[in-house]
C-alpha cells in the first residue's frame, strides 16, 4: 500500500515528538499535530458556565484521539466571559482531560498588558499553550511594528508557548508573512492558526526552518492544508464530528490521501453550515443532535431558528453523521 | 440682541433642568445638555492608572463649566483597562469632581450579562449614566433585535441611565433610526451618541416626543448638531480645549450663532489632528503640549511620532490656544 | 429683521457671482452656491434611455431655482450607463435646460485615460463641469500620490472644471484634507463634494483662501453644512423636493436660519427613507407618487417592493409633501 | 508507480473532453481542466494597447500546454479598458492563439445590459467563454435575488458559456453555496471561479452531479484546490511562471503528488509576493525580468518601486526561476 512518505517527510520537521506527562511544558516538544476541539460553553439556566455539561461532553471527546483542546476561543464565546470565568474554565477542565492532552487557551485581550496578565494566569491554572489574536479595536492605529512587539513582550513573559491566530474577519488586520515570520523567530511563539489557504502555504514554506507549526483554522480544507504542510487544525466541527476528522488526520499522517479525501469531501457541507452560516448558536444546535450538551449561547448572540435547526439534522443525515 | 429663541425652543424638550446634588440618580432629570470630557487615562511608569496625575488633570477641568465626564471610553484606552480597574477610576474620579458634574461610565462588553455586572458595579460607586457601544465580535451573527434585546435588559437591570453609542467605525454595526426609537422609547435609555450627521438630525427629529437626548460624538460640528437639536457633545477635544468649546457651547445656547461659529471654525483642525490622524497618542501629546498630564498609551497602541507632536504644536499655535 | 450677516459674509467667498450665459465655461466664476439634482435616469420599456420622460421631469425642474444637475451620478444610475449613453444624456439634456442652469456630468472611470476620454467628451457636448469619484478597482493600490496626479492630470486635460467627489460609502478610500487642500489649489479643481460632517467643515476652513467650494452630499444636514460654509449641496432629495430645499437653502443664504431650520427638519426623515434605506429605486418610487416620471431601474438594482413604496408614501403626507 | 486513481476519478465528472477545432463553442464540452493565464495589458508608450508586445508574449505562452487565456480581467487592468479596446483585444488575441486554446473575456460590467452588450460582443469576435464578477458598485442593494437574476439573464442571452467570479476582496459580496448551486444549475453556467478554499471544496461538493467546474483564483493553493476536485485554475503568475505550474497541474491530474507538491512549493512565495504584495505592477515588473513585454501599468496604479523589484528579483532568484 502506497505510503505517501516524501510528504510524512515534508511534514516531519513538523511533527514533533509527543509529550509525554503533563510537568514538560514549553515551547520545546509542544506540538501541534493534531486535531484541537475549540470547546462551545454550556451554560446552566442562570447563566453560569455548566460545568457538569462540560464534564459530560469531555468524557465523550476524550474517547476520541484529540490532541487537544482550546478554551475560551470564538466557538467557545470567549469574549462574552470574565477573565475569572476563563481562568476557572482552564482550571476546572485541566482536571477533567488527560495529560497527554494540550489545553490551549485563548486569552486574547486588547492591550498588552491584559493579554500577559490574563495569559500567565492561564498558564499557572494548568494551560499548556495560549492562543491570541491581535488586538483591534484601535485597528486603524495599529502598526505591523506594535503588533509584533505586542506578541513579544507576550511570548517573554507569558509561562506558556504562544499561537498567533491571524484571525482577519474578526480583527480586519492581516499579519503579513513578513512579520510572522519574524515572530516565528521567538523562542516562545511556537505556532500559528490562519483561515486563509495561500497563507497557510506560504507560512509552512517560510518558517520551514525554524521550530514552527502552521494550523489551519477551518475542517473544510484542512487536508488540503495538511497537504501543503500544516500541521493540524483548531476546528469548531471537531466538537460535533471529531471522529471522522481525527480519523482524516491520522489518514493524511498515514499518506492514505485517498481515504482522507473522501472523509473531506463528506465534511466540508457541514462545516461550512455550521461554522459559516450558523455560528456558535448553530454549532451548539449540533452538539444537541448528536448527544451532546450544547444548549443556548449567551445574549446577545441570537437563538438559531428551527429552520436551521432542520437544515443542520438534514444535512447531518445525509452525510451519515445522524 | 438676537436670542435664537424658537431655536432654544426647539431644544427646549432636550435641555432638562440640571440635577442638583448628587444623590438624585436615575433618568428622570438627566440631562446631556453639555460638554462632556471623556477622559484619557494616564499611566505610572510600572504601567498602573496614574491617580496623581489624573487629580492633576481634574483641578484644572473642573474649572470649566463641563455638563461632566465620561471615564473608560475609546478616549481613555477604555479596553485597554481591566474591569476591575475601571470600577476604580469610577469610584476615584466621582470623589474628585464636583456633585453637579455627571460621571458617565464607559461599560460596553460583549456579552449582555458582562455589560450588565459592569454596568451595575460602575452605578454602585458613583457613575450617574453608562454609555455602551454595540457588542460586535460576533458582528455577522447580530441581528436589529438581539442588538435591541441588548440594551433594553442591560437598561432594566442598571441602576444608572444608558446612553447608547452608535460607534460605527468601530464597530462595524450601524443601528437604524427604527431600532434607536424603539430603545428611545425606554425609561431608563436616556440619550444616543452618534458620529453621523444625518443620524443626529433624523434622531433629534424622530425622538422630538421622548425623554431623549441626541449627543454629538465629534466637536469638529458640535455646533451644527446643535443647530438641528442635539444637546451636546462628548468630545474629545475637550481634555484639552474645553474652555473655547464650552464656550461655543453656551454661545449656541444663547442663540449667538454668530460668535460660536467663529469658535467652531478654530476647532475643526485640531479636532481632525488629533482625533481622526492622531487617535489617543495625540491627544495626550496636545494635553502635554497644554499642560495636562497626558504621558504615554498602554501597548499596543503605538507611541506618537515627533512630527505629528510638532505638527499638533504648530497647529495649536496657528490657531491661538498655544 | 435678523439677518445673520457675519455669516453671510463668512459664506461670501465662496458664493461666486453666478455666471451668465452659457458660452462663459470655466473654472473663473463657476459658482456652486446652490442645489443641484443628481437626475434619475427614466428607461423605456426596451431599456433604452426615456428622454421622453427626461423632458417631462425637467419642465417641473425648471421652474424650480435649482443652481443646476448632475447627470450621470449615483442616483442616475451613472456605472449602469454605456459611456455613450453618458455623453447622449448630457447633450440631450442640455438643450433641455435654461442657460443659467449649470449642468454637471459624473465622468467618473477607473483609468485616468478613460476618465480624461470622457469628461472631455462631455464638455464637448455641453457639460458646465465634472464630478469625479476616486478610482477604487484596486482600491488597496491606490497610494495618496498617485490619487493626486490622477485628479490633476484629469484638470489639466479637462476643458471643464472639475468637482472632486470624495464618496467613502462607494470607493473605500477617504481622501485626506491634507489631498483635497494641495488638489484645490488647481486651478481647475473648483469644489469637493464630500458626505463627512467633519471633512465639509474642515474643507471650509482649509481653503477659505481659495476659490474653492465645499459642497454637501445630504440634503439631511445641508443646512449644518451650510452653517460651517458649504456653498450648496448635490442632494437626490431635490429629484422630489427641490422646492423645500431650494427655500431652504435660500433662507439659510438671507440669514433666516430659524425658518430654515423648521424646514430641514421636516427634510430629515424622507431623506434617510430614500437615500439610505431604499436606494435609487426608492427615489423613483417617490417621484411616481409626486407625479414625476420613475419607473424602474436597470437590472440588477432590484426592484422596491410595496412595503416600502407605502412607508414612502407615509413619510411624504405625514410632513405634508403629499 | 502509484497513480491516484481514485482521485483522478473523482476529478474525472469535471475532466470534460478536450475541444477539438474552435468552431465547437459552447457550454457541452467546455473544459476548465488546466491553467489559463489572465494576461496583463502591455501598452505603447502613447498609452494605447501594445499589441506588438502582446504577440511576442503570445509567442512565448503558446509553447506551454496552457488550458488557454483570460482577457481583460483584474491582472489585465480590465477595469482601465474601454469596452472597444476590450473587444479589439480578444478579437486581436484570438488570431494570435492556437485554436485549441481556449479564450476567456472578462466583462464584468456594472448593470445586466451592459454585461450582455459586452459578453455578445466578446463572443462574437472570438471568446470561448466569459468570466464575470458581481456587480458591486450599489453593494448594499444587492439582493442574492437580484444576482441570481444578473447571472441567469446574461446566460440566457450570450452565446459563449458564463463563468460566474466570486472576487469577494473587490466585489465585498460573497455569493453563498446556495445561490451558486443555483447558478451552476444553468446550461450556459458552466464553473466557477473562487478564492475561497473551503468554498472551494464546498463547491465541488456540492456540484458535482452537475456539468460544473470549479476553478481556483491563486497560484498559491491551485494543488490543494485540485486535490478537493477543482479542475484547475486562472492565475497571475502564470503569466511568468506558467511551465512550472503546468507542470505542477499534470503531474497531479496524473496522481503524482509528490512532485507536483515540490513545485507547489516554490511557487508559493512567488504567487503571493506578486499577486498579493505588489499586484499588476509588480506582475509586469516580474515579467520583464524573465524576457517578458511587461511595461507600466495606466495610471493611477502606481508604478512599482526599484525596493519591490529588487525583492521580486531576489525571490525569483532563491526558487531557481531566474
Amino acid at each position: 500500500m502506497y505510503k505517501m512518505r516524501l510528504l510524512s517527510n515534508a511534514l516531519g520537521p513538523r511533527a514533533l515528538g509527543r509529550r509525554h506527562g503533563h510537568g514538560g511544558r514549553g515551547a520545546a516538544g509542544f506540538d501541534l499535530g493534531g486535531v484541537f476541539v475549540p470547546i462551545p460553553t454550556p451554560y446552566q439556566k442562570n447563566g453560569d458556565v455548566d460545568y457538569g455539561a462540560l464534564a459530560a461532553n469531555f468524557q465523550r471527546w476524550e474517547k476520541i484521539p484529540f490532541r487537544g483542546y482550546c478554551v475560551g476561543g470564538s466557538n467557545g464565546e470567549g469574549p462574552y466571559l470574565s477573565a475569572d470565568e476563563k481562568i476557572e474554565m482552564v482550571s476546572k477542565i485541566r482536571s477533567m482531560i488527560g495529560n497527554d492532552r494540550l489545553l490551549i487557551a485563548g486569552t486574547t485581550c486588547e492591550s498588552t498588558k491584559l493579554t500577559c496578565d490574563l495569559s500567565k494566569a492561564a498558564a499557572e491554572v494548568g494551560a499548556d499553550g495560549v492562543l491570541v489574536m491581535s488586538p483591534f479595536y484601535f485597528k486603524t492605529r495599529m502598526t505591523e511594528d506594535s503588533l509584533y512587539k505586542h506578541f513579544v513582550t507576550l511570548a517573554d513573559s507569558c509561562p506558556a508557548p504562544v499561537i498567533v491566530y491571524n484571525m482577519v474577519p474578526v480583527t480586519g488586520i492581516d499579519l503579513s508573512i513578513g512579520v510572522l515570520k519574524k515572530m516565528a523567530a521567538h523562542p516562545n511563539i511556537v505556532g500559528v492558526k490562519d483561515k486563509d489557504m495561500a497563507k497557510l502555504a506560504a507560512l509552512v514554506t517560510e518558517t520551514r526552518n525554524l521550530q514552527f507549526q502552521v494550523v489551519a483554522g477551518s475542517a473544510s480544507y484542512l487536508l488540503a492544508a495538511m497537504l501543503v504542510g500544516c500541521s493540524g487544525g483548531i476546528n469548531g466541527l471537531a466538537a460535533v464530528l471529531g471522529e471522522p476528522l481525527c480519523k482524516m488526520h491520522a489518514l493524511a499522517m498515514d499518506g492514505q490521501w485517498q481515504k482522507a479525501l473522501e472523509l473531506q469531501r463528506k465534511l466540508v457541507n457541514i462545516d461550512l453550515l455550521l461554522m459559516q452560516e450558523c455560528g456558535p448558536a448553530g454549532l451548539k444546535a449540533a452538539m444537541e443532535l448528536l448527544g451532546y450538551s450544547g444548549g443556548a449561547c449567551r445574549s446577545p448572540l441570537p437563538p438559531i431558528c428551527d429552520e436551521k435547526v432542520e437544515k443542520i439534522k438534514r444535512t447531518l443525515e445525509e452525510d451519515g453523521f445522524l
